[in-house]
């Protein structure tokens, strides 16, 4: 078995390469992914302080914001990504007990490929932009897990056991 | 203490906002990054055997052009990023264990504002690209531990204690 | 009623989101824009002179081409629309009295969401971009007016009455 | 006197170009743009109900984040402009009157050139955004007026009598 | 016979315009373009040692990588290209005598117009790639012809007689 | 000698790499690029008909226009390039002979680096531009002999010997 076998973005030659969906029917998929990012105790006040009462605050809302305007750039981002309209993409913030918040990522298109990496680069995305706002704050900011979540509408369907 | 006071990318009345830079002196800034990703034993293995012997495999230089490529698109992603030049952006990609790779990407640039976003998105999107090209092998891939491991040339230096 | 009820682009949390378009069918959508600057008589003079008798001058085409690319890159600007191609973009511009001239973008699609958004970018970025090509003339050049003219093929059609 | 003479983006052929600011020192440089949008007292009111006892309302930041990223990316947009870093890009909207917003976008470099297009760019993709979040209540909002208000520290500053 | 009538890109009046590909259906359209890079022989033998044994070494796949991202953004760069998803982008590179190397890049899209710019626009990209990787070799590199090869799946077929 | 050692694109270890050029001062630098573009006679007739009277003909206007955007936005596609600014960037076409045009991209910058590959790329995508706009005449066009005819302000200058 070799490997451009199994990965599927090498070719017979062994070389990067996109892979052809024109056979393929359009579906609705929907991808969900999630990521977590530890501000620590202190930060994590500020931030809820001033955005969790009304949920309209300007840390979320701006990683919100940036999050989903980096899901539409995936395809120039990541080099053997096809690029694809969306149907809608969602990113939602949550806070993850004292000191994280935990970021979701759902991206849905009508085509004929997954959007994962849709959904994978709007939550890393939005933990990229949470970084950049508290930053001044702390440099021990982690972005700990980016994963995915699930995915429906392909040729196998995934759901992460939590 | 108001929360404005010490997000400095929120101005007096809440609202997001660049910092303003104009007043600072240019200095020759330094940040590294660090991302690492777990693929598993078996894709590791994988990818080790078409890219480690010679560290030219395509899935790790994809992910590295990828990482640069990335830093440099930096403030178009980040909301309230300056755009600034590089001088410099190195991204590399070592084995870390039997089922995870630790990607590094360390950003330079001579001017007014540092680059730990840069270092950090452009690890990001190399952590991103290696997803992308393995995700046909799994789904439980997992981006872990996106952080500053240092910077330099600005009011404070950084260093994170292993 | 709540205000997210009603600004599609809020969820029920009142966060930012893009509105879900994958259960609507494709249809061929057609939107026109209008923007007037005016120059003042003497930019306009010479404007007019390089540029109309051909109707061929730089200063328009510059700015036809700059609309109609900057059409295509809406979804990158307008932080919750929807990417989609485009089936056409016309921008033309005429002159309008003795001091200014009127820009019309006309952006058609087959999707599964309306263009406004698409001609209101084309006829800004022309505006801005004869504005960019005169400002060494004058400081008080004005994009006076930019809106609707009509919009054909979703659920309302809508004619502006002169 | 030849069109081309005065208007500084054609050359002695009457063809578009940049204008080369390779023998001017840089300088610090301001420039300040406004642009109305007039939604109509039913849309202002939704607008104020959610976006102003606060002023961290989704609508409002939505904008001036697009406004900021809108700016960034103005020598993308506008064919002529030079490439350039922003020391600074703010963005801020207030009510104006019962029916309409003010917008203004202020951008600030240390460069060889001026900001005014940064500013004009951030204010038009501000007004864009807010009506993109407003259309599905009325096709009849209007961009009214985008105009510099002030540029300090070229050659010759200039100041709006308002 | 007007120009206008014949050069697609032009509308009525002379001006610059996009070709309204509403009316038409989509279908699988593939184009291939080659373009050929004289190295001299003294590079062709440096890239031909690290990078052909294995055809996986970083100058060739740096420059495939770099024309699958360009042909992806084609109608960010051509000013009246429609702007289309892509099913599938290929670009091989292979050596050609003893002093060059011969790009082919193919691109396939399922839709209405054709993308034999998509693929030219990979294969310019990729060679400009190689000259940027070997040019502090010789300043002597020249991208001596790029061409279209084929196109199947519109209106007429073209196949170039080799 | 090892290939990485002369090219400077590779590190040590054979992996893709940008250079560091934060050690170097700035200096005035121009570099001069040239494409030539063979339309074939008949297209060449049609072209001159509409474009060189005035020369301010809607398809030299557009590849013009092209070049110096494409230029501005080549450390987007050439993937180890520095992002720098532009003082300048002109493109000027004109006829070679009966069947083709000439053109030639001059980039100038006050920078750390060499701005070869602007002036190549503006070049470039002049003549794919050219191409777009005349494609529907013939699939025979040929983009010809690009190449550096000089540098100046680097290390060592660099005149082609024509």
């Amino acid at each position: 078995m070799s490997d451009s076998a199994k990965l599927t973005h090498l070719d017979a030659a062994g070389q990067p390469a996109m892979v052809d969906v024109g056979s393929k029917m359009p579906s609705r998929r929907v991808a969900v992914a999630r990521s977590r990012v530890v501000l620590g105790p202190e930060i994590m006040a500020l931030v809820k302080e001033g955005d969790l009462p009304t949920r309209k605050g300007p840390v979320f809302q701006t990683a919100i914001l940036a999050g989903i305007m980096g899901a539409k750039r995936t395809s120039e981002l990541i080099p053997l990504c096809h690029p694809l309209g969306l149907d809608n993409c969602r990113v939602t913030i949550e806070p993850d007990g004292p000191d994280a918040v935990l970021i979701e990522c759902t991206a849905t298109v009508t085509g004929k490929t997954g959007v994962e990496m849709e959904a994978l680069t709007g939550a890393s995305v939005a933990a990229l932009t949470i970084y950049d706002m508290c930053k001044a704050l702390s440099h021990d900011i982690v972005i700990q897990e980016t994963r995915l979540l699930s995915k429906t509408g392909g040729k196998n369907d995934f759901q992460h056991e939590a």
